[in-house]
């Protein structure tokens, strides 16, 4: 197979195609081992560097479009030529030029990146600076503030519900999982990468950022002292938190906050899921 | 080991503590090779008798004492003296005399069932007469519909949020999956167990019947011609009907329906997973 078999390659493309045949070339070894639990590629270097290398990896069509309209630049795709006929139009984007896309079968994609990829195509960037809460919430008037949630799929579900329901920015407080973990990308279908967000360098103090801001601060939980959602959400700039399921938010964290709030629940229940919860807020946000 | 071990075997319960030693006891098989493709026994029997038994089987303490509640009447338990500690108290329920409560080491129990389960006891139960429509929505007055729904995980999620939210009853329409399969009990927290549910037996055709029985059919849709979700929801009887992502709901379905509603949704956004959607609507009906 050389670049020319797609029909597509030469024509228009900003991407320079690249066969692989080889599982073992050097130059997709950003896409090696995704699964590995000590090499992975998406899980942050840390100093010694025997962990990963930072970086962001987008699986699929969609979330490479949308990696591709973020701030999140791809260095390199690697996928099958199906998949590369599938991102055509996005693929002549001058932002591109010169980035590499490494065509290669469903087999030899496999073999580097350990399972069988169904969504056939990925994207990888280096992770840009990072915000500051500061910044993703100087234009926002509805943010999302998590403690404690660790779980990806929780974080992925969370971005994709404040993409849906008009939620602005997410912060990042205490005890929180990395936000650009695969699966969360994966889950967030990439609005992790286009959804403002910013981890919290000081907390709860940053809470004290937001009401500054003039965003009234308005604590999930189905604890004591809580009032019905629907009544706790003014029309002015609101920053909803939200805890892990189980432990739910820290005391010392919603004293800092204006209000707390619950979600009616019936009796003999536990309560919802955290990005469930989250989205109800943001509905009960965007209703009006 | 023997049934003294536990100090708590033959001190009050009701059922019978027998301990496993050889993860090849045929007593226990109504548990072995959960995840097995060809044999789990949470798999309906099918004529041939090729695959599962037909049981439905509850993971961890927790929805093991809500099975126990329920209408799925457990003929046995299987698992480690720990976890039977923490049912001392659902143990002794008269209606479990002389059921066997299989208790064997982590180890066995691994072997038994295929995997290490963290949750530590498992219950089965065989499947109760199915209930009718007519029967599950005569005392409803707020009823989830699902069509094509195929996901255990939503299907799941859809139970947790229907019993958290106030919802009455949930109706199957044609091209759902099981909703007593293993996973979607355990991710419905055994709410599965406890909701009332029917199979529809004539669809679309039932929903004549849910009009004729008061209920006013709300098809969540983000198409044309859906009006928002807050304006949707009268206080009479509301049956939410729910399509899976992607294709949503048949059109000729919807056509049957009283009014289309849709959740506010950001522009460039894709819809909401089904179970979340779900639980917006539950809420808006919950909220006031």
């Amino acid at each position: 197979m050389n670049s020319t078999d797609s029909g597509l390659a030469g024509d228009g493309l900003a991407v320079d195609v690249i066969d692989i045949v080889d599982p073992s070339d050097p130059r997709v070894d950003d896409f090696r081992d995704l699964n590995s639990v000590d090499r992975r590629p998406d899980v942050p270097a840390l100093p010694g560097g025997r962990v990963g290398k930072g970086l962001v990896i987008a699986e699929g069509v969609l979330v490479a479009q949308r990696m591709i309209a973020s701030r999140f630049a791809p260095h390199a795709f690697f996928g099958v030529d199906r998949r590369m006929g599938e991102l055509d139009a996005d693929l002549r984007d001058p932002s591109l030029r010169g980035v590499p896309f490494y065509r290669a079968s469903a087999e030899v994609m496999a073999e580097v990146i350990g399972f069988h990829l169904n969504r056939g195509v990925l994207a990888a960037a280096r992770r840009p600076v990072e915000r500051t809460v500061v910044d993703v919430i100087e234009h926002a008037r509805t943010v999302a503030v998590l403690e404690g949630v660790n779980d990806h799929e929780n974080i992925g579900s969370i971005f994709r519900n404040a993409a849906g329901l008009g939620v602005d920015a997410v912060v990042f407080g205490a005890g929180c999982a990395d936000p650009l973990y695969r699966r969360c990308v994966r889950v967030s279908m990439g609005h992790a990468l286009l959804v403002p967000f910013a981890k919290s360098q000081d907390w709860p103090g940053d809470l004290d950022v937001l009401r500054d801001s003039g965003f009234t601060t308005v604590a999930l939980t189905p604890g004591e002292g809580s009032v019905p959602l629907a009544g706790a959400v003014s029309g002015g700039k609101v920053a909803f938190l939200v805890g892990a399921e189980g432990p739910g938010l820290a005391e010392h964290t919603m004293r800092r906050c204006d209000v707390r709030a619950r979600i009616p629940m019936s009796r003999g229940t536990d309560s919802l899921n955290v990005a469930t919860a989250a989205a109800v807020a943001f509905y009960e946000r965007a209703r009006v």
